[in-house]
């Protein structure tokens, strides 16, 4: 078994990409030995710029994504798309509407796009971008771009796996409130109002302006603001060029370098211990039991997780 | 200390809404105890039903809200409401927006607003809605709104807890296919196009109606789909008529009702396992050791978690 992980290693790194996709499949499925396939890629990664780029449904962010994608392969760079889909948390499957967009750049050599879906809490399954990220930077991927959908929690984690974080709005979606109630206002280093011929687009960019300088953060400031049009194209360029000014001064998020592994490990911790308390609990129907005896009124769900938590030394 | 615990429950049982705020408040913050305390809780739960409001940001969710609320309390409910605020991941603040737009039924009594932060990933608490929900149960709320905002795990945390979904959508913001992507459509028993005299209300309820035909889920067809002007309070008086039919005819996620107890006490464990993991961790100052590892290229993330879960007895 890990003389097949190996292989499929080596060949990855040989510049398959069919091999990138299998390892990265086999990791996404947790197949036996994932955790030590990954510790033999970890000392290739360190590489690749992570860009994450998030925003509300219906933002173009699939557009933007596929143009900036366009634009830095133009220049010379090896980019790796992952496209975060929260899927339906019933169904399991993720839908294919960013991949009917983002078509045209998929036709060229050396973009590699993966799709994920957030399999949502009800799956019990909470992937991590970042394991496709290290496997994408040890294949040899200078740019990595993570498109995720929603607000929230998604894009916490983008945060969290990226060195450089794109927030697309639009035109008059919300009004000031909301826009900070997402929390997005301390994660962006560049804000894009994207369909710039829509609405009032300027009025826009006064407005998240204003509220950058009303923020407490000292950087926020200095976050540029810039209008896009990503169906014509239109800004792209000057995206692009900021873009790489910004990479250039330094890894953008590289001051909290710490915070970033620390938040590593926790998370690889908990969604290991959340998917193995699952699997576990699963095989032996001692969840079911315990879920009968909630129902029967004869335990709570409180004192169930105390005893579990004993178990394993936790308490 | 449990003695402490005690009286405030039998306080907030005998109708104390500072006894029930300060519980709540207790709860959230995790205070030694607090599993003993929802375990004392426990057994008063079960009476409440429990409404999910979620949508995109700007949607209207906190109008409607505050509408519905109002209707409900004119029926003679007793009402409760838990906005889910996603708070910066970075100041770990909830903004004020809600608050400030929920005026109207704050006034009156026997509505209880509670508002939660949803502290993210990088905070590392991931408060569960449901406590608070067990809680103002046990106070002997009837009806529970719970309006969360935001798409994707969000939704899934609300369907959890809820015992029915409004999902609010305006006319025209995002196309079709970004509505399913959200996977909004499952967990919808009832549809509201809000904001209806703005854009093409009809033509959005005509969308959402065809998509709903086209799911897999047989029972989605059977899902209303409802216009409202919630500023005005348009359309509200229908909507809150569906809401109690649909409670009348009975539990409408009871036919699931185990596979949610599961859920809660899995969740429950998770989010216990994660505090605990951090908490530790950080006093030990094992966590750090770790980082600088890692830092230093001497270790990798994946083997230090490997180290972790053999010392849990997971590996």
């Amino acid at each position: 078994m890990w003389e097949d992980w190996k292989s499929l290693i080596v060949e990855m790194r040989k510049g398959s990409v069919r091999g990138l996709a299998r390892l990265i499949t086999r990791v996404e499925n947790r197949e036996p030995g994932w955790m030590d396939a990954m510790q033999m890629i970890y000392p290739m990664t360190g590489n690749a710029c992570v860009i994450g780029i998030t925003g509300s449904p219906g933002a173009g962010k699939s557009t933007l994504t596929d143009r900036l994608a366009r634009e830095l392969f133009d220049r010379g760079f090896k980019i790796g798309i992952i496209a975060v889909d929260p899927s339906s948390p019933f169904s399991g499957g993720a839908l294919l509407g960013d991949r009917l967009r983002m078509k045209e750049v998929s036709t060229l050599d050396d973009v590699f796009i993966r799709s994920m879906a957030t399999r949502g809490a009800l799956g019990g399954l909470n992937l991590s971008a970042r394991d496709v990220v290290k496997i994408m930077d040890a294949f040899g991927k200078d740019i990595i771009l993570i498109e995720t959908v929603g607000v929230g929690q998604d894009e916490v984690e983008v945060v969290k796996a990226a060195d450089m974080v794109l927030v697309v709005c639009v035109p008059g979606m919300g009004d000031g409130i909301q826009a900070i109630k997402a929390g997005i206002m301390e994660i962006a280093d560049i804000f894009v109002v994207n369909k710039a011929d829509q609405g009032e687009a300027d009025q826009a960019v006064a407005d998240i302006s204003a509220m950058l300088e009303l923020s407490s953060d000292e950087t926020s400031s200095q976050v540029p603001v810039l209008k896009t049009i990503a169906a014509t194209g239109e800004g792209v360029l000057d995206l692009v060029t900021i873009m790489l000014k910004l990479q250039e001064v330094g890894r953008i998020r590289s001051s909290w370098h710490e915070e970033r592994i620390k938040e590593e490990i926790l998370s690889l911790l908990e969604k290991e211990v959340a998917y193995i308390l699952r699997c576990r609990w699963d095989q032996n129907g001692n969840l079911d039991q315990a879920v009968k005896q909630v129902i029967a009124r004869k335990k709570d769900p409180y004192s169930i997780v105390q005893e579990m938590l004993a178990l394993m030394h936790l308490q």
